[in-house]
C-alpha cells in the first residue's frame, strides 16, 4: 500500500511538475515574442515601403502587381519552406479623372460637393444633374411612392450612431446603405445614389468602398458623401427640396486579371498536414496610402512569419502566411484560397486574419465550434496581462469568411477603432496616422495564438 | 409567526427593489453621460481654441494667461455655483533664441544635433565647447574617475526600455536622467548635461522636461538630444572619443510672477462640505502646442462640469472641477490648491486628474486608504462595459500629489500610452495627433467616477 502512495505521489508530482514548465514553456515563448518584436520588428521600414514607395494599390493596378512581388521577396528573406504565388481572378475597376458634383444654391452659386465614386459603380455618361431624395432609413425609402423617387438622386444620410462604444460596431450598422444603396434606389426608379460617408469625423474627407449591383436592377452611379457636405446637402434640401445636383463620374470596369494571392508556408514538425494561417489583405482603395487598410495587415503577417523563424524548434504543426488579394472588392483572393484548400482537403485548424485598422490591440474576435472557441478563450488568458486577451463572438475578417466550414475557428485580430473610421477608405488613410508600437503588438499578438494553437492543438 | 415571516419578506423584497433600483439608476446616469458625451461634447471646438488660438502655454506666458481667461469663460458660461481664481507664485523661465549644437565629425565636417534646453536649464554664455563622457547607468557615472568627466559634458544614453508593454513604465524608469543628470554631472566636475530624449520613437525631435539643480551644487546647462542625435553621437563618439561637442544655449529664469489656478464649484446639495475634485493643467511646454498634454485634460475638465450640469437634480457632494497653473516645472498650483484646502480643513474624499495624454481612457491608477480603494475598484466594474474598469496602483497625477494627507484617494485617468511618448514635450504634441472620441470618453470616465464617489460615498 504504502509502495504505491509513493508511486502515484510521484507519479503527481511528475505530472504537476511538468504541466507547470509547459506553462512556463508557454509563457517564456510569449515573452520572447514581445521582446524580440518591440526590439527588432522592421515593422517602420516595412510600412514605409509599403505606403511610400508603392502607395495605394487597389486591385488591379500596377501598385498591386508591386506589392505582390515586394512580398514575395520579404517572405524569401525570411527563408520558410516555402513561398509561392496562387493565381486570382479579379474584377479591375478604375476611378478615372477625379470627380465633380455641385448643388446650385439660392442666388443660383455654386456649392461643391465633396465626394468619391463607390468602388465598382458606373460612371455617369457627361454631367447627371436630377433632384435628391433624401432618406434615412431603409423603412423611410420604402414608404415613398414612385414618383417621389424616379428620375432622382437618392440620398443616404444615416449617420453612424456616435453612441456605440466601438465605432467598428456602428460602421457595420450603417454600411448597408454604401453596400446596397445603388440596387434599391435603382428598384425604385432613382438615377442616382449619394451615401453619407462612415466615418463619425466631421470633416469634408469622403469616404469610398465597396457597392454592389443587382442582375435584372439598372446600374446606376453611387458615389460617397463627405459629412459636411451631406450635412449641408440635407439642410439645403430642408429649404429647397427641388434643387438639383450635379454629379459627374468617369469610373469604369475592365476585364478581369489574373493577379496572384502571396503565400509562405513553415511545415510543422509533427502534423505537417494540420494548418494555422495568419493573413492579411494585399490590395487597397485607390486614395490615401493603404496605410491601416491594411499595410498594418500585410507587416504584422511578415513579422509574425519572421517571429516564427526566431524559436529554436519549428512549431509542431503548418504555420501559413496568407497575403490576399482583391478584399476590397469580392474578396476573390479568399475564396480562392479556401477553394484550393477544399480541393486539396486540407485540415485547417485556424483561419487568423488581421484587417481592423492595426491600431491598439484589444484581443480576438471569434466564430468556430464551442470547444475551439473555449480553448481559444484559455490561450488567450496568456495575452491578458499584455492587455490583449479580450476575445468576443464574431470576427471580423472579410478574406476567412470562405473558411467558414473549411477551419475549426475563424480568428480577427481585434483593435481599438476610434481612430479607424476617420481614415477608413479615404485620402486620410496614410503612414502618419499609424503607430508603430501598436502594430507591433498586434503582430506578436497573432503570432501567440497562432503558436499557442500549433504547439497545444484545438 | 406567519406575519413575522410575511414582514420580514416584505421588508427583504422592499431593500432588493431598492438596492436593483439603484443600480438601475448608477447605469441610467452613466449611460446618460456616455450618450450625451459622444453626441454633444463641444471638445473638438474647446481643443482647437486651446491648441490652434491660444497656443503652447508655458508657465509665465501670455498663451498662459490667456488660457486662463479662456477656461473661466468656459466655465462661467456652464454656471456652476461659483467660479474663481486661486493665485499662486510660479517660477518663469524662457528658452530664448533658437538652440544650437553641433559636433565636428572626421574630415573637420560640422554636423548639426538636434537639441532642446530642459526646462529651468541656465544658459551656456556664448558656446560651450567640451568633450563628452556618454554614461548609460549611474553606476556608470559613479565608477568614473573625476578627471574623465571635469570640464566635459555628461551624455545621459540609456534608452527607454522598448520591452516594456506601456511606455509609461519605460519613461517614468528612464526620466531620472532628465531630473537629475546636472547634479549628478556637476557633482563629478561636469560643465554640462545632454540627455537622450525620453521618447521611444527614432526621430529627430528632442523632448524637453523639468530638471532639478540642487543647493551648492554648481548649475550646469542640460538639454535634450533627438534620439537620433543621440544615436549619431554615440556611434561617432566610439570612432572618436575626443571629440568635442558645441552648444549655445539663451534661456533665462526670470523673477517670480503671481498667476491663478482657476476653479470651479458646483456645491452638493447633502453633504456641501464633503468634496470630489476633477482637474487637470493649465500650462505646457513652450514647443508645440500643448495638446495632449494637457490640452486634452481641460476639455475633459471642461466637459465633466457640462455634464454634471445636464443631470436633474444635483450631485449629493461637492464637486470642484480645478484647472492647476505650472504643473510641469514645479506642481506650484497643485501645491497651492492643497495648502489651502488644508488651511479651510476641508475634506476631500477624491482627487482625480488627468494627465496621461488624453487617448484610449482605460481605466484610473489610484493610491488612497484600502478601504476607499476597494470602493473604488467596485464602482470601477460600472465602467467595464466601456472599457474603462481596469484599476491599477500608483497615481500618476503630479498636481494631486500634495493632497496625499489631505484626500482619502487620489485618482488618475489611466490611457493607453503607445502615442504619448513620440510627441511628449515635443513640437510634435499638436492637434491632429489627438482623437476626439478618445478625449471624450475620458471626460466621461472621469465623470463618472466623479459621480458614483458623490452618490455612493466612499
Amino acid at each position: 500500500m504504502k509502495y504505491w502512495i509513493c508511486v502515484a505521489a510521484v507519479f503527481l508530482l511528475f505530472r504537476n511538475l511538468s504541466a507547470q514548465t509547459t506553462h512556463e514553456d508557454k509563457k517564456a515563448t510569449i515573452a520572447h515574442f514581445f521582446n524580440e518584436s518591440l526590439t527588432n520588428a522592421p515593422i517602420p521600414a516595412h510600412l514605409h515601403d509599403l505606403t511610400k514607395q508603392i502607395g495605394h494599390r487597389i486591385s488591379g493596378s500596377p501598385q498591386a502587381e508591386a506589392a505582390v512581388h515586394w512580398i514575395k521577396m520579404q517572405l524569401e528573406a525570411l527563408r520558410p519552406d516555402s513561398v509561392y504565388l496562387q493565381a486570382v481572378n479579379i474584377p479591375v475597376w478604375k476611378r478615372g479623372p477625379k470627380e465633380k458634383a455641385f448643388i446650385q444654391t439660392a442666388g443660383h452659386s455654386l456649392q461643391q460637393m465633396q465626394v468619391l465614386a463607390l468602388g465598382g459603380s458606373v460612371a455617369t455618361k457627361g454631367t447627371l444633374r436630377a433632384e435628391v431624395v433624401e432618406v434615412k432609413s431603409w423603412a423611410e425609402l420604402s414608404a415613398l411612392p414612385a414618383d417621389k423617387v424616379k428620375g432622382k438622386f437618392v440620398f443616404y444620410n444615416r449617420a453612424m450612431d456616435p453612441t456605440k462604444i466601438d465605432p467598428f460596431e456602428a460602421y457595420l450598422e450603417a454600411v448597408d446603405q454604401r453596400s446596397i444603396g445603388a440596387i434599391e434606389a435603382a428598384k425604385k426608379g432613382a438615377v442616382g445614389a449619394l451615401v453619407r460617408s462612415l466615418t463619425l469625423a466631421k470633416d469634408d474627407y469622403p469616404h469610398t468602398g465597396a457597392m454592389q449591383y443587382a442582375n435584372g436592377i439598372s446600374k446606376i452611379p453611387a458615389a460617397a458623401l463627405g459629412t459636411r457636405s451631406a450635412d449641408l446637402l440635407s439642410q439645403k434640401l430642408k429649404d429647397r427640396p427641388a434643387l438639383r445636383f450635379s454629379l459627374e463620374m468617369h469610373c469604369s470596369t475592365l476585364p478581369e486579371i489574373v493577379s496572384n494571392n502571396v503565400i509562405a508556408e513553415i511545415t510543422g514538425a509533427e502534423f505537417p498536414d494540420e494548418f494555422i494561417t495568419i493573413g492579411a489583405h494585399i490590395d487597397s482603395w485607390d486614395v490615401g496610402e493603404g496605410a491601416s487598410d491594411d499595410a498594418t495587415g500585410i507587416v504584422q503577417t511578415i513579422e509574425a512569419l519572421r517571429l516564427f523563424k526566431t524559436l529554436a524548434s519549428k512549431p509542431k504543426r503548418s504555420i501559413r502566411f496568407i497575403f490576399y488579394m482583391n478584399e476590397e472588392s469580392g474578396a476573390h483572393g479568399g475564396s480562392k484560397y479556401a477553394s484550393a484548400a477544399r480541393e486539396n482537403e486540407e485540415k485547417h485548424l485556424a483561419s487568423i486574419e488581421s484587417d481592423a485598422g492595426g491600431f491598439q490591440p484589444v484581443g480576438f474576435r471569434i466564430d468556430g465550434d464551442p470547444q475551439a472557441v473555449d480553448q481559444i478563450t484559455a490561450y488567450s488568458s496568456l495575452l491578458s496581462q499584455y492587455g490583449m486577451g479580450r476575445i468576443l463572438p464574431k470576427h471580423r475578417g472579410v478574406d476567412i469568411v470562405a473558411m467558414k466550414d473549411l477551419s475549426r475557428v475563424l480568428l480577427s485580430l481585434d483593435c481599438e477603432s476610434h481612430r479607424l473610421f476617420d481614415i477608413h477608405h479615404s485620402e486620410l488613410d496614410t503612414l502618419d496616422k499609424l503607430n508603430y508600437r501598436e502594430v507591433t503588438l498586434g503582430a506578436v499578438a497573432m503570432t501567440v495564438m497562432a503558436f499557442l494553437i500549433s504547439e497545444y492543438g484545438l
